[in-house]
């Protein structure tokens, strides 16, 4: 699948759709869905790329010999799928299907060309090295589990869907203790990563066409889910409160996912009474899921709101209403610990906790216990040490970063983060962040255009900069940055990349 | 989500469903959408369970005060997506959304208390414990990677969606070696056990409402994934070449799972003139995706079919067609390694490689790189050895039950598998392997009928005996089966059980 990172709309026409459609019609059922089925395929499959419009109903009647009524209920199936959108006038093009800037990066040739080349400073993924007290673990299982630990673990089956007990239990207690949130070992779930977490949600609550209100910009890897779950995306400017209700008023949604401490990428911190508010609207909308996202609430950064050191951090949703079952909470060891653990939980009623570990039995039967009783013990002895250390390391980092688009970038708009790893900028004037992107990838950076980051996918002059990099390398990076030149036209930055697909899909 | 495992069909009136569903037209769009949208919902959560008649449309219509046109397109919806099925006279049924037994287990409230008391012996989860092998690496990491290597992955993020290089390298090595099919590592996608193989083949591959063929009996997480795809099933007969080729003729299949080497649950052994027919079924239909499972080919047993073991045993099908793009191979760990390392595979062209990654990084942005990379050195170092000790260790287990079976319960059918780690035994007479299940299990023995292995869900006289458990335990285990009262009718043996839930939403 590729992800053109500056789709302009482009066109295919009535007899190349044809072509590419093939034998559309060999399965069972009513026409118009194997033909919305088809289109969805090639456009899951990269042939019909994001963006594209699809020829007029009438036209693509004529040249497939169906009724222009087939197509016109195709066209509906894949607007009620949320995989094509129509417009008065501009007729119905694809929704783009968007993926993580990872996969991304991967799949998009021009972004896997220049990922290839090891000269490139990678401000686009907000993740860390390995904490040196989880690498020792990780290289020395013996130092933190006993010997009658790991033979009583190696002796069965490995099939956890619900996640090892002891880390269910670890993470129970540091939600309690820690971030004063009642927990039992039971409302955990232990999953592959804050992705899974949002990914196994998304799966079991939303249903195709349902709507999802998310803050935009917003983690891309929601937005990817969802996409992916055919849902439908409804944004709201991160932290206003006002816009939440309003959109669960008009919307009616499934979730409501939520960053409040720190939003990713703003670094902005939800005040208590906001918390208070949202935790309200859902005990007033109980078939309404709100998701609160702690994967960076345990970093925290000197800048932020004048004063706001001084108290103590406002509390997770959760800690306001511990036992409103429609707040569910979502963190992860990725931000503190180190994303290669790959563990992340869902907090959450017992009867949703029993629905997620039922999907994700089916998804891959449970995550690797070996490393989950590790973990646990890490969670238990030595959290706090960890968190310390962590602080340091990112405190050098963005002083680094933040000292260097001052002085370098003094055009550039950003507001100092509460916490998190990276800083949201916005670029001068009319800018087109995605051409940035691309022009600074060519100079060796790589970082994420805002585009990526939006429900809208539309055109943005901002853009996300992590800094995890060592103090050095943010240091050139920024410098790089500056002296970067993007052309006028996103267009013309692209020509070389896009032409042969235009050649193939306009003619 | 519940699935009784005796459901009969039961029925929720009009007035009660409309109770369920409250507040249902909350949402935009189409009634007779946001209708099937909740139905559809109430049976995720299970509180429509699963095989329950829906109310008669005009009835439903009446208490919802929609028209009968709306009731009956949202259940044509339901229908369309895989979720409801109509016939002639009984009206309109949600379908059973089947899960993995492991899940099933935990969510069947009957069975979770059993499986919680400490006498159970489980005969139904065909895991192996971990090899010695194994278990010294994992907890000794540092004896078999070095510390270079060790601190190089620590640097990292940890997010690899296709894998971590070693390890792929190592599987491509093997299978090229081993399996004799020529493979680069860019072929290769690392993936949480062959569950999840299959659970992003199924995403990617398999739009709501398209066929899938599968042998009937299977592997019941491959059931699980395509049902909760929305997949419409198909079986056939294992091993039954024409049938599968009728399947696809009248079908259009997106996929077609097999499982030749050995088939799960029989372990029956795909001839090699039967495999070359498969292939050639497959390079005939380019649109249609065949799916090898190796995850038990590894493992052959002392019986089988006459003379068989004195051949070398026959090729993946991939080895018999390496460049076919639609011929896909899945593998695992799991049963020779441990399932604790939840650590599979799938070998496809670098396309689809590239497709399954991006769904991979939506799902949880990749596997842990820690134990990949322990793994890889045991791959390239110790396969042969772990495979040795593994045979070892099944041979005697098997050759334990398969005694007990023949001398306590000659009136069990069963064919003497080739491989694996099951026998697949029929009852005497119209026995029904279900409520025989239910009996052993309040005896303490945990069996799998034959109906959670079935794309039908009917009555079944057959059930999968897994011989994992050490030798004692499974001597004992047959001798509890032999002494199992099943009661004449699966109602009575479950009307403690179901009579709240019926109470509930037969009103």
């Amino acid at each position: 699948m590729t992800v053109p990172i500056n789709s302009e709309v482009a066109l295919i026409g009535p007899q190349a759709l044809a072509d590419l459609l093939g034998r559309w019609p060999g399965a069972d059922g009513p026409l118009y869905r194997l033909l919305a089925t088809r289109i969805g395929r090639l456009a899951d499959t990269g042939e019909l790329p994001p963006g594209i419009r699809l020829p007029p109903e009438r036209a693509l009647a004529a040249a497939l010999a169906v009724s222009r009524n087939t197509v016109a209920l195709a066209y509906q199936v894949l607007r009620d799928d949320g995989m094509a959108e129509s417009r008065q006038g501009s007729g119905t093009r694809l929704m783009p299907h968007r993926i993580t800037p990872a996969a991304a990066h991967r799949a998009n040739g021009y972004f896997a060309g220049m990922l290839d080349n090891a000269v490139a400073i990678d401000l686009s993924v907000g993740a860390v090295e390995c904490a040196p007290v989880v690498a020792e673990a990780l290289g020395s299982p013996r130092d933190v589990l006993g010997a009658r630990e790991l033979s009583r673990l190696t002796v069965g089956t490995g099939y956890l869907p619900y996640g090892l007990a002891e880390l269910r239990a670890a993470i129970a207690t540091l939600l309690t203790a820690a971030h004063s949130v009642p927990t039992s070992a039971a409302e955990v779930l232990v999953t592959t990563g804050a992705q899974q977490a949002l990914g196994l949600l998304v799966q079991s609550e939303v249903t195709p066409g349902q709507a999802v209100v998310t803050e935009d910009p917003t983690f891309p890897g929601f937005l990817d889910a969802v996409q992916r779950a055919g849902g439908r995306l409804v944004g709201v400017p991160p932290g206003d409160v006002a816009a939440i209700a309003d959109a669960v008023a008009v919307h009616r949604p499934a979730l409501v996912y939520l960053i409040p401490s720190f939003h990713n990428p703003t670094g902005a911190l939800l005040p208590a009474a906001a918390r208070r508010d949202i935790v309200e609207l859902a005990r007033r909308n109980p078939d309404v899921t709100v998701i609160d996202d702690l994967a960076i609430a345990e970093l925290p950064l000197p800048d932020g709101p004048p004063g706001w050191r001084q108290q103590p951090p406002p509390p997770p949703l959760a800690a306001l209403a511990p036992r409103l079952p429609n707040v569910v909470t979502v963190g992860s060891f990725s931000k503190t610990y180190w994303g290669g653990l790959r563990t992340g939980w869902v907090r959450a009623p017992e009867g949703i906790i029993a629905r997620l570990a039922a999907a994700k039995a089916a998804a891959d039967l449970g995550s690797p216990p070996f490393q989950q009783a590790i973990l646990s013990t890490l969670v238990r002895d030595r959290h706090e040490e960890i968190l310390k250390d962590r602080a340091d390391w990112t405190r050098d980092r963005y002083a680094v970063m933040a000292s260097a688009l001052s002085s370098l970038l003094p055009s550039w708009q950003w507001t100092p983060p509460a916490g998190g790893l990276t800083i949201w900028a916005r670029l001068p004037g009319d800018a087109d962040s995605s051409a940035f992107a691309q022009a600074a990838l060519r100079s060796g950076v790589a970082v994420i255009p805002g585009r990526l980051l939006s429900v809208s996918a539309r055109r943005s002059p901002w853009l996300r900069l992590a800094f995890v990099r060592p103090p050095s390398e943010l240091a050139a990076a920024v410098q790089t940055l500056a002296a970067v030149q993007p052309g006028a036209s996103g267009e013309a930055e692209l020509s070389g990349d896009r032409v042969p697909t235009r050649k193939l899909i306009t003619r």
